[in-house]
């Protein structure tokens, strides 16, 4: 088991990943009723987007209550959000950042709103090791 | 992108994962508010088990409601597992080969029970061509 990273350290593998990771695994929740997928999202230095068909189960909860909880990474090298999304009309420049950072175009597709979240909690750990010391985001501001 | 697979073999990937994958992320809910993380899993050929300090929120929205959303894999080489979980008292073997199998010993701690999950809804699928035919359970039965 390697040595468990420095706050910076971790701050700086998380940032990594948020500027060039391609899918994340987002929770979001209905009345008890877990929802679990893998989506694409792009990230703008102060929040992420995802895509996904307003019909489908995430749309869906996000509208109900924009509570939502994303996973980066691996099993074993974990980057976890806690955040509040909501439905948005983003800028153009995102939409086309978003388009090429993904190789997913919701532009092309009919009913594919776009979702913004707002982390308020940031945590990252790899191994038991590393679960202390972990928090890298409260309230959302950066510690 | 791979030609999509046939039910068959995504049945064979699905079981092998479940008999030899390590890590599983695991989302609950309480209301509106989604849990996700990962956690070792072990499988006895017809339900899943999992164990976590009892104080966890994971731990508590099983107590709560029992609803449970699984995946195993990559975000682009998914199973998806809907399931009903609950704490139950494994026997000694089960507890065993939980142990051997995934290097973590609730036996050993303080407050680690254990969740058996049986599985009613899986899915498989990798690229968007593997949407479609992607039920391999339906009502805890495989297809």
């Amino acid at each position: 088991m390697a040595e468990p990273r420095t706050r910076e350290q971790r701050r700086e593998d998380t940032v990594r990943r948020l500027e060039h990771d391609v899918d994340a695994w987002v929770a979001t929740a209905d009345g008890g009723v877990p929802c679990l997928v893998p989506l694409s999202f792009h990230w703008d230095g102060a929040a992420l987007y995802l895509s996904t068909l307003a019909t489908n189960p995430t749309a869906r909860n996000i509208a109900a209550n924009g509570r939502i909880r994303l996973t980066l990474g691996e099993t074993r090298d974990v980057v976890s959000i806690d955040g509040v999304a909501s439905r948005v009309e983003p800028a153009d420049a995102v939409k086309a950042a978003f388009a090429e950072r993904t190789g997913f175009d919701p532009r092309t597709l009919a009913n594919y709103p776009y979702f913004r979240v707002e982390p308020r909690v940031v945590q990252a750990w790899r191994e038991v090791n590393e679960i202390a010391g972990r928090d890298l985001m409260r309230d959302g501001e950066w510690i």
